[in-house]
Formats: C-alpha cells, structure tokens, sequence
C-alpha cells in the first residue's frame, strides 16, 4: 500500500525535497502549486483545459461553497470532483481564512459576485464556540464551529481537508495573535476529534484511515516565539498533513525569515503546505525551507486583469499597457499549449481593451501552464541537485 | 479548379439544397450556420473549441473592428484569420446593421463594454455619401461611405464580405423602406466598383477574381413590390453571393412568406445567406426556400444569459430556473463534447448564480455544438431526400 506522503529526494544543499501525495483521486508530485478554484470552478477554466496545462490538483473554498450552492447539492453530486469534473486530487479549506479576512474587510472584492452590494466586514462574532458571519448572499446569520467546518468538507469530499483557525491578519497586536493562536489550538483540537469521529459521505472509513485527509494549521504570526509554540502544538496533533498559516509579515524578508525559522521546527514526515503564496521568489524560498504545496489566488486573478506571469518581473506583463498595440509577437515563444500559443500580444491586448472573456481564458490557461512549468522545473532541478543554482539565477533575472 | 459555390444536391420537394462555399481558408458545407465573433472573438471560446464542435465558419463585425482595434492592427496582422487564430472561412458583415440598429436605439446593448455609458443613438446622418456616426468609444465622428467599407474589409481579409446598405428597420414608412433601398441600390453598385478596383491586403487578384467574395443584399422590408425590385437589382449586379437584409416584419409568418416570396425571384447559382436569423424554426423555412447560410448572435448570446438551446422549445431551456438547482441529470445525454457532457445541469444553475465565467464558456460550447449538429442533421435528410419529413417532425416537437 503507498503511503499518504512519501518523500522520494532530499536535496543536499538545502532542505528542498521532491515528495508525493497519494490520494484515491491520483497523486500529487511535490513541490507542486495549487490553484484556487474558489466557487468549484478555476475561474473560466474547463477541467480538460486543467489537464492539459499540466494541473495536478485544485483547491475550493468551504466559506463560498457552504453559501452557494451548499453542502447538500455537492454531496448529492458524490462530491465536489464529480460535481466539477475536475476528477483529480482536491483540497478544501476550513472557511476561516474568508471569515476573518472578511471580517478586517481586506479581501471583500474575492467573493464578489457582479452587480452585487456587499456589506466589507461580515464577521459577526467571535468566540470559543466559532465564528458567527453574516451570509453575503441573503443576510442570514451563518454559525461556523471546528465541527461544523468538517462536516462541510466531510460533504465536499476533497482528498486534503483543514482545521478551522483564526487567521490572524499582520496588524494586531501580540496580545491578540497569541489569544487567536491559543483559540486556533483549542479548534484543531475539535476539528482533530470530529474527524476522527467522522465518514466522509463517500467513504467507509473515519479518521485518517479514510480517504479524507486533515491538515493543522500553524499560526502565530511575525513572532518567533509563538511560532515555535504553534510549531511543537501542532506538529504534535494527530494530523496528515501541515500547514504554515496566518499573517507572514510586512514584507518579504520578514517573510523568508519565518518560513526560514519555521522550517527547523516542522515534523517533515508530513506533507507541508504553505497557505495563500504565490510570489514566484517567495515559492523558491519556500521551496528551499522544505516546504512541499503552496496555493494563492493570484495566478488566475492577474489573469483576469491583463496581466500575464514572467521570469523576469514579480509584478508580471500587463498586456493592458498601450506599448502591446502593436506588439505582433506571441505572448510567449515558450508556451507548450497549443490552443493558445499562437496568440500575438497584440491580440491580447485588444480581447481586454474590449473587455472581452477570451482574454481572461487565454491568460488565465497561460498562468496555469507557466505555474505548472516552473514548478515542474524546480523538481527537475531537486531531482539533479541543481535546485540552489536555479533558485539563485531565476532570482537574478526577476525584476522586482 | 473548384468554383466559388456548387450545389451539389437539389431536394426534391423542396427547394432545399446541399452545396459548398469553397474558400482559400477552406469549404463550407451548406447549408450552415454561421457563428457571431463580432469583435474578434466568439466570446469566451477558443479557435479550438470552435472547430471541436464543428464549427465551419464564424463572422466579425465590421462595425466593432474599424473601432477597435482597428484596420490597420488587423492588417499587420496579415488579417483576421491569423488574428483570431481562427483558421477557417470568415465573414465580415459592412458595418451598416450596427449603425442603423444603434441609430435607430435597438441593440445598444450588443455593444456595450462592460462599465461603460453609451449614448443609445450614435447615428448623426445619413446621407447620398455615406453614413456618419459617433465612435462609442471615445466619442469621435467617423464616417462611414461603401467605398470605406470595403476598403476596411479590404484590410480584414474575410473570405466573405458585404456591400454597406442601411438596414431598415420595422416601424418606418413603406416610403421610408422605399427610398433606402433605392439608397442602398446605389451605395451596393459602389461598394461593387470599389471592389472590382482594390485588392485585399493579402491578396494579388483584384475583384471577383481575389480570394474574398462579395455578397449584396436584398432590402425592400416587408413589401412585396419593394422586394420584387431589390431581389432583380441585386440579382442582376457583379455578386458572388446574395444576402436577404431588413426588415422581415413582426411576426414569424411575416419573415416565412417574405422567405417564400423572395425564394422564387432570387438567383439561385449563387449562395444565399439570411442575415441575423437563428430560430431554430426560422432556419427550417428558410431552408425549405433554398437559403444556404444562416448568422445570429442568439445561440452564443443566449448561453451568456445561461439559456441552452433545446429542441423541445424555440425559448430553449433556462438553467437560472430554481428547479435546476437539484437536477443532477447530464445538460445533454446527447451531447457529444467530452469536455463538457459530464457536467449536471445542477452545476451550471451553481455557476449561473455564482456569476461564474465557466458557466459561459460551457453553454456557449454546447449552443454552438447544437446549432452545428442541427445543420449537420438538415444536410444528411437533404441527402437522403428526408428534409420536410424531418422538418415536419422537428416542428411539431418544438414549443413555441
């Protein structure tokens, strides 16, 4: 029998690793990235499209999917991959990242839908129980507890499934991100117990002898010292899989720096995800630490927004700028897909000026397909103890 | 060599009949149907997905292009086909329906960008020389004369193209109806001059000897007397093709009889097309008299609004319906796109609700695969001398 997470290459000058995620769903080559399909759907994306830009595994969004269309319409589908058609590995989140952001009003226009007024802090109420938010969809008081987030991913089905925490955003005090690490602990405790005690409704099994698999989430903020509590807490629960999770700091460094310190403290017979990252710097930093999954938004949302993933800048090409007018070359010479790679800049350009949803899909596809390269280079490059060469000159060429 | 347009099969209860449009960018069985691309893209699919559901031929607007983005990006583009990575036969209608339409208020809607306020009516004057009209997106005076016309579909390089008429609409005067076509008689002769004298901007020939082939257009609205005239005007003038344009009254048996009516006088060694009709009954008469080609934005149209044409009802199924939300049945079970014939109807009710591009993208696939498949059926029961009995039946299943 394979093993939920095997570790197949060590590098030598670093703790980069080439790993494997076994799920009833297929299997997952690590390091890999997963991409965000909030609503059961990469946005404008068709699952065949996924698979042919190499895509090895989605996530959704437990806070979005329990709104709309709910936990019963998906588990009367056998679950979120049978619904979707992505016949994939799956992950779910535990919906507390969209309660708390909500609630501080800072990513308010993710779960916008058109021509729709939505309140910018629907968190309601927070306590030892769980959260209380308000549904952005009808105004109705929505209750989330630990037990209630895994009984919903118990309905989604997902392969990687997570506790509920507090994701404690960057400005708060110490006091207050401590608090919210202790909460988080007490939760995973009771998102541990109700899984144990729990079937997914396409599963014989409970617990971790099922096809469901939990991951706990580390928190504790910039603070080395909370870092390390959260770190030994959590490594030591009844978890297939971590998670470094909550506010990572004003800014870059302070960034590497935690994923750098966590790295010493983490149990690294467990697959380790990084949450809600998807700088191309910041993935071989994280890499480089050991780290194993990362997943962010931002791949598919600059898509939508014109804007296309490079080598060589952080901020990536915005083909809404002017100079692409009359650009007539390919977006890209390297592309490997062939229903987009004939596509001049010039093109592009104008399916945006004219607010046209064939560019979002060309763009988004290309995103997809440029994550899906980079990351299966990095595990060429682990795979030939190369990896800390390609770091360092793929980090030269990128203008921040 | 193989000429521009053969029929190759002559119903013989009926005037239905199989043909082919032969074009330097392909063949185009006839009859068939011919898909709206209207700013340079069938919105939301890709080339590929096109020809994946057997898409022959799309057409892009005239109207849209020269605004934007304009003729000489698509020239340097060596022309529409290689802008759009569409590699097959293409149309380009004059530009004349969009300016009248929007003239007299009736699609604005058709052009409008998303975030953006267009004045209703952008038609300043219309006059011997041409058309003149406010640019709705910056708010320029463009004229627009046959000779432009064709100099502009000179630049985009479709295989089809039209003389600039004014298309009339239904609530004027029969004096009103008459003068414009009178109007259009003259711009049609000019736009068949300028023609004869350019070449396209890929092309060595001049006229109807170049690769792009010129259709003029039957007026005469509602009149029978007026239609008279304009099908022996345009019959008799240096066309490749014919079209049937204007006003074709107010109600279904109106446009059947003018169908009829127009189907005895025209000249049938050309192609026919009719301009801007899509009902799946619409299309079944117009067959039986002999018409060859089809356009409408209505089936990619539709899908945008989550309707998916049906052949149980002219109104289609609408997917937004409550009771979808629990139908976990295919779309389709006939659907034969493995892409998407997997996905519940409940699942696109959830991406309709949810605002969800994908939603889009799937119905427009399956509109598209539908109107394709139906032209495919028409031309195997004209085939097989089965036409009106096919006709017969699919009318009697059809709810209006």
């Amino acid at each position: 029998m394979t093993n939920f997470f095997e570790v197949s290459k060590q590098s030598l000058s670093s703790k980069a690793r080439l790993g494997s995620i076994n799920t009833v769903h297929g299997e997952v080559k690590t390091p890999s990235f997963i991409f965000c399909g909030t609503k059961a759907t990469v946005k404008s994306i068709l699952p065949h499209q996924l698979r042919s830009a190499k895509t090895q595994i989605i996530l959704s969004n437990t806070y979005h999917l329990m709104l709309q269309p709910g936990p019963d319409i998906i588990s009367k589908e056998k679950g979120l991959q049978n619904f979707t058609q992505w016949r994939g590995p799956m992950m779910t989140d535990s919906g507390g990242y969209q309660i708390f952001s909500l609630g501080h009003g800072s990513v308010s226009e993710e779960i916008k839908g058109k021509n729709k007024n939505i309140k910018r802090k629907s968190l309601i109420k927070i306590s030892e129980e769980g959260a209380i938010f308000r549904n952005y969809l009808n105004g109705d008081k929505v209750y989330l507890t630990p037990e209630r987030s895994i009984e919903l991913q118990r309905h989604f089905g997902a392969d990687l499934i997570f506790v509920l925490d507090e994701c404690t955003p960057f400005n708060v005090s110490k006091k207050y991100t401590e608090n919210s690490m202790y909460l988080s602990h007490r939760w995973a405790k009771r998102c541990s117990d109700a899984f144990k005690n729990t079937y997914s409704n396409f599963d014989s099994q409970s617990g971790s002898s099922g096809r469901q698999h939990l991951f706990g989430i580390i928190q504790g903020g910039v603070y080395e010292d909370l870092r390390k509590i959260a770190c030994e807490e959590t490594c030591s629960g009844d978890y297939n899989g971590l998670a470094i999770g909550g506010s990572l700091g004003g800014s870059k460094e302070q960034m590497h720096d935690i994923f750098s310190f966590c790295s010493d403290l983490i149990d690294k017979s467990k697959p380790v995800h990084v949450l809600g990252i998807g700088g191309l710097d910041d993935i071989l930093h994280g890499v480089s630490c050991g780290y194993d999954t990362f997943d962010c938004v931002s791949p598919t949302r600059i898509a939508r927004h014109g804007i296309m993933l490079s080598r060589l800048s952080t901020k990536g090409i915005n083909l809404n700028n002017s100079k692409f007018k009359n650009d007539h070359s390919f977006i890209d010479e390297e592309c490997e897909l062939p229903e987009i790679n004939n596509f001049s800049k010039s093109y592009l350009h104008h399916l945006f000026k004219a607010n046209e949803i064939l560019g979002i899909v060309i763009l988004s596809l290309y995103n997809i397909w440029f994550m899906n390269k980079f990351f299966e280079e990095i595990r060429v490059n682990i795979q030939n103890d190369t990896f800390e060469i390609f770091k360092k000159n793929f980090l030269n060429n990128l203008t921040k």
